[in-house]
C-alpha cells in the first residue's frame, strides 16, 4: 500500500435526532472525488470516530467502502485505551474494506506499553498503518525516538501524522533518526503544509473543505513548482486557519458542508460545540476574497 | 431505588487469551455475596469497562444479572465522550438488567455541557443514577455549584460517589449546597471511609478484596458504634491503603482474587501494568498481621 | 489609563554566558518606536519573565522605562503561585514606571480564589491592570462568567489579553456578560486579528518582529477600511504564523531581531528550545515574498 | 555529605499580615530537634516555596541556618522554569549554609533538557543534590532510565525524593538500572514507609508534625526488628494519612503546629486553601487514639 497525496480528515453527518445520516456521506464522497483527492480519512477526531458506538462505526465504514471510486483510498482512524478492543477495532475496520488505518495511542504515557501496542495493533491490522501523533486531542506524547523505535519493529507501519508542531522540527529529527522510510503527513489543518512538504511530507491528511486547494498545492510541488506553491498557499492560508479553530472546526466544516449542500444537517453531536453565524460570515467572506482573486471555489 | 451500605467496585476477570472469563465473574459473585455486601459495582474504572468492546460489555452485564443473589444491586459503571453514545450505553445498561448506574463524565470541561450530558443521560437511563466524581482518572472536575444544579435538575440522580479529596471537605460544602437529600458514597479505596461515614455519607462503593471489612464497618456506624468502628477502621487501613496504588490498584486485586481461587488468572488488559511479586508478599504479609489480631481473613 | 492598539510583547535579550543584555534593550526599543507601536509588552511568556530572578526583573524593567518615547506605553507581565508575592511583584514593577500590568492567574483552577487574587493583586497594584487569558500556557482557563465578575468588582481592571481559542466566540460571549466596556486585547501571534478587530478589540498585543504590519492593520480598522485591512492581513498571515511556532517562538523572534542588528546573541535561556536553520531560512522566504510584493520589511 | 534517616518537610510560618514569621521558625527548630530527627528540608512545597519573593527565601534559609543544633542536616528545596535563575537559587542556598538541596525539575517534559538542567544546577550548587521526582505537584514525570542516566553524570546527585507511586516498582525498577548508589528517600506524607524501607529506602523525607513517630519507625528497620516496626506504623497510619490529604495538607500541618503552641498563625498564603474545623477534630481523634495506646503524642 502506497500512500501518497491529499486526504481530508472528513466529518461525520448526523440528521436532526442524532442518527449518522448515511445520505450525505454519499454526498460527500461526490464532493471531494471531484476535488481529485487522493482518499478520504474517516472516523478521526474530526469524524466524532469517538462519539459512536461500535455498530455505527462499522455502519459508517461500510457505507464510505462500496461507493468510494476506484483509486481513492479509505484510511480509517481507530484509537482505544486498550490493545484488545484496538486489535478488535482494526480487524473490523480492515474487513469492512479499509485500505490503511490512522491509529492514535492508548493513554498511558509510557514508552514501552506504547511500542507494545503499535506493535500488536498493526499485526492485528495487516494493513498499512499510520501513527496518529496528536498531543493536543490524544494527551500522549511520541517522542522521536519512540516513534522510531515504532516504525523499526512494526512492518505494517510506514507513515506517520505529524501533528506535534513545532512539525518542521520533529521532521528534521525523525529524518535523522527514523530515516527517510518513514512517511509523514503533515496536518493540523494545513497551516504549515508548504513548509511540511518542502521538508519532504509524502502529502497532507487534514480536514479542509476546500481540499482542492491541497491538491493543487501538493501538484505543484510534485513538479518542483515551489515559489507557485507558495504563491497559491499563502493565498489560501488565511482560510484553512480559520476553518481548523480550536473547539468549533467541526462545527466549521459541517455548517460548511451544509452551505454548500453537501450535508443535511450541520449536527454536531453533544457536547458539541456549535460555531456561531459570526464565525461562518467571516469564513465567507475569505471565501469570497479568494473567489475575487480568481480561485474558482463554490460557496 | 434506595441505595446505601457497601458496593465493592469488581474487576472483570480475563482468561489468557484476553477473552472475557465467565465463569470467574460467577465465582465472584459468591465470594461477593458471602461476604453481605449490598451490591457490586462492575464496569467501572478498576472494572476495565473502558477497555472492552460494546459487546463484551453487554455479555459481561448479563453474566452478573442472572445469578446475582435478590437483595444485592447490580450498578453499572458508564462513561462516553458523547451524549448520544452514552444514552445508549445505559439504555443497554439497564435492558439488561442493571439496577442503577455510576454515570462518569464527558470530557469537556465546561459545566453547561456536563449539565445537559448528566440530564440527557440520566434520563436516558431512566433508573437511579450516580454522579462518578473523579478527576485523577476522569481528568474533569465537577464543582460543588455543578453537582447541584445536576442534582436539582435531573430526577433520576440522588447519589454521588465522591472522589475528589479531600472529601470531607467537598462532602461539608455538598451538605450546605445541594441539601441532605443527595446521597454521598465515599470511594478511594475506602482511605477516608471512617471520616466519610461520619459525615453522614450512605456508603462506600470502592476496590476491596476483603469487602467485609468495609460492611462490618458500616454496619457497626449504622449502630452508631464509633469508638468500635474507628478500632476496626485503622486495624485495616494498612490493607485498603495498599491495595489502593495507583496504577497497580487493578492487577494487585485480580492477583489476590486468583490467589484465593476466585479468579483463575490475573491478567490486566494491555496496557496493563502489572503488580509484582513483592508488592503481593507485601499485601499478604498484612493480611497475615490481621489474622494474627484475630480478624478471619482469607488467604 | 486609556489602552489601543498595537503592543508587541518583546523578548528578553540575554549575553551569550547568560546575563541580561541591556545594550540590546535599548536597541530595541529604537526598533519598535520607529514601527510606531503604541506600547510595549516585557517580561511575558515571550519575555521569559518566568526564568528571571526578582533583581533581574527589576532591572530589566528600568532599562525599559528611561529611554521609552514619551507616548509608548510600559506594560509589565507578573504572574505568581501566590498573591502575597504577587502584590510584591506588581508594586515593584509599578514603583520602577510601569503603566499597565498584564496579570496572569496563580496556579489553582477555582473560581473564588482566582476573583480573590485578582481583587488583592490588581489594587496592590493601583495602575491599570489586564487579565491574561492564556490557558495553553497557565494551564488555567477563566470562564466568561469568572473574567465577568472580576472585571465587576476590580476598580483597576478594564482589559483582558484574550487568548483563548476560538477567541471570536469569547469576545462574543464577553460582550454579552461583561459588557462593552471590558477592552479586549487580541494575540496569539495574530492569527485572528482581523477578526477579533472586526469583533471590537481595543488592540492587539502579541509578539511579532514585523509590527509594523499589525500597525497598518490597526490604523486600516480604525478608518473602517476593511477590505484594505483584510487585504493586507491575509497577505502577511504567513509570516506571523510563521513566528507564532509553538516552543520555538521565543527563539525565531531572537533570531530574527539578531540577524537584523537587534539583539547582539540569539540566547534563550535554557531549557530552550531553539530554532533551527531551516525554520529561519524558511520564514526570511515570507519575508521576501512580502517584499516582492511591495512591504518595505527590514531583512 | 552522608543524608540518612528522618528529615520532616516543614511548613513555612507566616503572620496575620503574611509576612514571614522567624520567632515561629525558631520554635519549630526546638520542636523538631526534640523528636530527634535527623535533619529538616525547608522551603518544598509544603514550605510554600514557591510562594515567597527571593529575599524571603534567603531570610528564611538565614533563620534556620544558626539555630539548627549540630548534627542536623538542613536541607533546601529548589526548582525553576529555567536552568539560570535555578543555578542563582542553588549558589545562594548553599552561600547561605545550605546542607544539601533538594532539586525539582523545570517545566518541560522532555529528557534532554531536564537532563542537561540537573547537570547544570547540580554543579552550581556544589553540595549534594536530591532530585525531587513529585509528578502530581510538578507536572514532570521523570522515568527509571532518566533518572540513571542523572545520576550517572551528576556528581552531586547521589538521592532521589521518590513521590511518584506506586514507589515500591519504581525503587525496584531504579534498583535494577541506576544501582544501589542512589539513595532513594521515601515521601507522600509516609503512606509507604514501612514498605519503602524494606526495600531499602535510605530515610523518610516528608510532612508529619509527629515525625517522632518516622525516628522511631526508621531506629527499628535499622535493628531489623521488622515485626515491631510493622505493628508501630500500622498504629500511626491513619494519622499521617490524615496529615497527607491533597489540598488542605499544609493548612492541617500549620493547624496542628499552632494548636500546639509552635506557631503563632496557621495562616497559609493565599490562594491557601484552609483545612475546616471537621478536619481538625478527626484528626485530634486519632491522636488521643493512639496516646490511649501507650503513644506520648502532643496534644
Amino acid at each position: 500500500m502506497q500512500l501518497e497525496g491529499i486526504y481530508p480528515i472528513v466529518p461525520t453527518p448526523f440528521l436532526d435526532h442524532g442518527e449518522v445520516d448515511f445520505t450525505s456521506i454519499e454526498r460527500l464522497i461526490d464532493f471531494m472525488a471531484q476535488k481529485k483527492v487522493h482518499g478520504l480519512a474517516i472516523l478521526g477526531a474530526l469524524g466524532e470516530g469517538h462519539k459512536l458506538t461500535d455498530q455505527e462505526r462499522s455502519n459508517v465504514i461500510r457505507t464510505y467502502r462500496d461507493p468510494l471510486p476506484k483509486g481513492m483510498d479509505l484510511v480509517v482512524g481507530a484509537r482505544s485505551p486498550a490493545t484488545d478492543p484496538a486489535m478488535t477495532m482494526v480487524s473490523r475496520a480492515r474487513d469492512l474494506g479499509a485500505d490503511a488505518i490512522l491509529l492514535g495511542p492508548h493513554n498511558l504515557q509510557k514508552d514501552l506499553p506504547l511500542l507494545e501496542y503499535y506493535q500488536q495493533v498493526s499485526e492485528a491490522a495487516d494493513i498499512a498503518c499510520i501513527i496518529h501523533d496528536y498531543p493536543a486531542v490524544t494527551g500522549i506524547t511520541l517522542s522521536v525516538e519512540l516513534i522510531s523505535r515504532i516504525y523499526d519493529s512494526c512492518a505494517n507501519i510506514d507513515y506517520i501524522k505529524l501533528e506535534d508542531p513545532p512539525t518542521g522540527v520533529k521532521m528534521q529529527a525523525l529524518a535523522k533518526t527514523a530515516g527517510p522510510g518513514l512517511g509523514v503527513f503533515g496536518a493540523l489543518g494545513g497551516m504549515y503544509a508548504l513548509e511540511e512538504l518542502e521538508l519532504g511530507a509524502v502529502g497532507i491528511m487534514t480536514g479542509f473543505v476546500y481540499a482542492e486547494l491541497l491538491v493543487q498545492l501538493f501538484d505543484l510541488t510534485l513538479k518542483q513548482q515551489w515559489p507557485q506553491a507558495a504563491e497559491l498557499f499563502y493565498d489560501f492560508l488565511p482560510l484553512n486557519r480559520w476553518e481548523f479553530q480550536p473547539g468549533i472546526g467541526v462545527s466549521i466544516r459541517k455548517q460548511v458542508l451544509k452551505q454548500l449542500g453537501v450535508f443535511s444537517t450541520a449536527k454536531v453531536r453533544h457536547p458539541g460545540p456549535d460555531a456561531d453565524p459570526k464565525t461562518l460570515a467571516q469564513l465567507f467572506r475569505i471565501v469570497e476574497h479568494l473567489r475575487r482573486k480568481g480561485y474558482l471555489l463554490e460557496i
